[in-house]
Parts: structure tokens; C-alpha cells; sequence
């Protein structure tokens, strides 16, 4: 870009992610992107071309945000108040701005990032409430809780994840650290659609991991570990083995549905 | 119909009413209903065109239902857990089943209907949280709720709700008697959700109504009385004159967003 000075703001976003093909712009690719519609309201607001937008991170398509962090660089001033709310009015109302901050141009969203956490949703109810459809993923089997509980202990910790990555991804190293991770059962839906519906929102459980980064569907990946670890399809030492063993090793996850998933927090 | 002998079931139905235009089937109207969908799975299932349905009221484009009771006449007897199942698995997942029970052929989900509740949520938030965009119509002004509790008393007991109901319906009568009503803040969102968002959720209201009958846009309506009561707009006394006066009176409120109405249960 030919900008002699590019003013830089990052912005706090939330989305659904269902209708979109994820965070960001594939070139190519058909559906509509998180990215693609703040770049056009971008551009819009500013009558520019010369606008940038960075993410702290990829989300897949149908994966939400709860926190997600966006750098956008803009060929002038504007008082991040006033961008805020111009980008809402412009852009769908399953992406909110919540806040905009004037930011140094040394910011890095992903860079810069001291851990990250991310939400997995689900339950295991035959029935999902309508409600709920496109925000809890559904694996309706019985399943050791207690077990999966026991087998996430092993994430913990600085490890190689290249076992827990989509492949295909260029990344510079597959070393990623995880600080803390958590699974409980949580109170499903809406406080008023609990009220006066039936047992349709019960046995939901809230999975939460924080880490120094993530690889390409990584928490789905170990996700998918744990759920197989719960069914008892595999066992803690598959899981251990699969963290020191080189690429390639017996796949002991399955890519977990992507409703159930939010970025929650990116931590600077 | 040629049907010697009928097979009369009840469901309890949950919908989220997005993406439907409404319950009933519109002849020669665009848009896909709740009933028709169920009856394309009915006849699916039973391999008949012989099915016949009937809800227990019509919800408007747009509108939720937690409690939709319905009646469904099939050919021949289906065990009701197995005709739940088959329904949900040929129904598309925004369309609940919740219940299925045998009834007698003398049960009519609208004339037994004791009574029926809706709920409407909405919130006065400048930003709504895109997980709750579809299901909380948004009314961001300062409006006076006290004002409005006092207000909706006004509806309570017997009346001839003319004024409040759209034109064009045929009914013998428009008059209903409303029982109770309450309007309280609540707690917004996914509780997964609030763990993690901003303020954007905060400022939600829940008015429920409850009544022997509702004619078309009634609720609606009596909720958008109350808006125009809460931002001053009109007086107390202009809805009680529109409850007593003839058809035709000045118009005391606007059919509110069809999003945060819900279907909320109905009582035999």
C-alpha cells in the first residue's frame, strides 16, 4: 500500500459464525467472511481502497467469536467512537464492534498475544432446543465426563501438537503451550426459553482451554480426542502417545462439529 | 377427506420462526411454514396424503413457539415415541418435537385451550449480541418500564380488543379477557456467553401475557401501546379509550418486531 502514514485502531469483535466461511478473506473460495464485510464497511466509511485487516487468529467457518481482536490500519483519523458505530450500522447485525481503540502502529493482534482461549460448547441431549441449533454442537452419546476430564490433564503443558493440527498449514513451529482447561456441566439456552420449556436444553457442558496460540483446528481436534476418550474408543496412553510422537502418528481425534466452538478471549 | 377411521395424536412443538413464514400454510404465499414442513414429514412417514393438521393458533412470520400445541389426524395408529422420533429425524432442526401423546378425536387444540401465554423480549441496548439477534427485538430508546407496568394493567380482565388486532382477520368475536400479565428485566444471553462478552447483553426486558385468546397481532400490538406509553408518546388514557371505543379509534400503538414474541405455552 502507497500510505505514507496509516492510522492503526484494533477492535473488539463478536459474531456468530454460522453464515460465514470464517474470519478471513480466501481468495477463491466461495461464502462470505468476517473479514469481507469489515474490509467493505471499511471501505465504505473511508471512500478508500487503502484500507488493512489483520485478525488474531483465523476462526473456521461456522465457528463464532465471543472476544475476537482485529487490527484495521485506515488512510486517516477518525474518532474510534464514531467508527465504531459507522461499522455497525454498516455491517450485518451477526458482527458487533463492541469497542474500538486508537492503537500504536507497533501492534501485532496475533504477535503480540500473551494466550488465548477458546470455548467448546456441547451436549449430549437427543434434542437440541431450536434455539440453540447453531450454537451448541450435539454429540448425543453417554459419555465418561469424569474421564474426559482426567485425559485433558495431558494437554497441559508445552507440547509439539502437530498430531492436533489440520494439515496442509504452514506454520513455522508446532509447539504450542496450554496453561489451563476446564469441563463442566453448564445451565443450556436462554434464562427466559428455560422458563417454559421442556427438558430439551438440559445436559450441556462448557469445555474452556487457554493457551499461548492454537494450530488450525486444534481445539477441535482435541476436542474430538476427548469425546473419543469419554465413549471409550481410546485410552489416556493413545492420547499421550499421539503428544510425543512424530507427524503422522494413529489419529486419536476427529475434527469436532464447529457450532459448539468460540474464541473467547485474546489476552495482551 | 375419505378416511373411515382417524388416529388423532397431540405434539408439543418448539420452533425457532426465523427463517418461516409463520405456522399455517399460505396458500399461494412464498415462504416456507412450520406446518408444512410437518406435514411433509407426516406424509413421509405414513406414505399417505390422508394426514390433516391443526395448531393450536397461528404465529405471524418471524415468531418463536416453546409450547405450539398441535393436533395430527393420521390413517393408521404409530406408536407415539416412534411417530416423535421419525419426526425429528425428517423435520429440519429449527422445529422441535417435543411430545407426542394419543388423544381423542374430540380434541381441538384451539376451542379446549383454557388459556395460552406469549412472552416478548426485547431489549433497549444501542447493540445487541449476534447470538441473540434473531430471538430479542431490539427497541433502543430510554423508555420509562414503571410506566409501563402501570400501563399494561389497563388490558387486564374482559375487553373488546378491536383496537388491537390487525384488520382484515374474520373472528365472531373480537372480544378476550386477559388474566395476567408481568414485564421484568432479565438476565440476557447464553450464560456460555455472558461468562466471556461485554456489556453488549446487558438492558433485557421479558413481558409475559397471559389470556383465554389472542387475536392476530395482539400481543404485538398491546406491546407497541406500551413502547409509545413508555417514551411518553401517548397517555394512559388514550389506551383505555382505545379498549371501549368502537373500532377505528386512533391508533395507541405499532405491531412491535415479530423476533422477541414467543408462543410460550397453552393450557387445556
Amino acid at each position: 500500500m502507497n500510505i505514507s502514514r496509516v492510522h492503526s485502531f484494533s477492535a473488539t469483535i463478536q459474531y456468530k459464525g454460522t453464515n460465514y466461511n470464517g474470519w478471513q478473506i480466501q481468495n477463491g473460495q466461495a461464502g462470505k467472511t468476517i473479514q469481507g464485510e469489515i474490509n467493505y464497511a471499511l471501505k465504505k466509511i473511508t471512500k478508500s481502497e487503502l484500507i488493512h485487516t489483520i485478525g488474531s487468529g483465523r476462526t473456521d467457518a461456522g465457528v463464532h467469536a465471543l472476544g475476537q481482536v482485529i487490527r484495521m490500519d485506515l488512510p486517516f483519523m477518525i474518532e474510534p467512537i464514531g467508527l465504531q458505530r459507522a461499522l455497525n450500522a454498516l455491517i450485518p447485525a451477526d458482527i458487533r464492534i463492541l469497542e474500538v481503540k486508537k492503537i500504536d502502529e507497533s501492534f501485532h493482534p496475533i504477535y503480540n498475544a500473551k494466550w488465548k482461549e477458546y470455548i467448546y460448547c456441547f451436549s449430549t441431549s437427543t434434542i437440541i432446543s431450536p434455539f440453540d441449533r447453531e450454537l451448541v454442537a450435539q454429540y448425543p452419546y453417554e459419555i465418561d465426563i469424569a474421564a474426559m476430564k482426567n485425559g485433558g490433564r495431558l494437554f497441559l503443558g508445552k507440547h509439539d501438537f502437530c498430531n492436533f493440527s489440520c494439515t496442509g498449514t504452514e506454520v513455522k513451529s508446532t509447539i504450542r503451550e496450554i496453561f489451563e482447561f476446564s469441563l463442566e456441566p453448564i445451565n443450556g439456552g436462554h434464562p427466559w426459553i428455560n422458563l417454559a420449556s421442556s427438558g430439551a436444553t438440559a445436559n450441556y457442558y462448557l469445555f474452556r482451554i487457554r493457551g499461548s496460540g492454537f494450530l488450525k483446528q486444534m481445539v477441535r481436534l482435541i476436542v474430538g480426542a476427548l469425546f473419543n476418550l469419554g465413549r471409550g474408543k481410546i485410552k489416556e496412553t493413545d492420547i499421550a502417545a499421539a503428544l510425543v510422537a512424530p507427524y503422522g502418528v494413529k489419529k486419536v481425534g476427529f475434527v469436532a462439529d464447529p457450532e459448539g466452538l468460540y474464541l473467547a478471549e485474546v489476552h495482551y
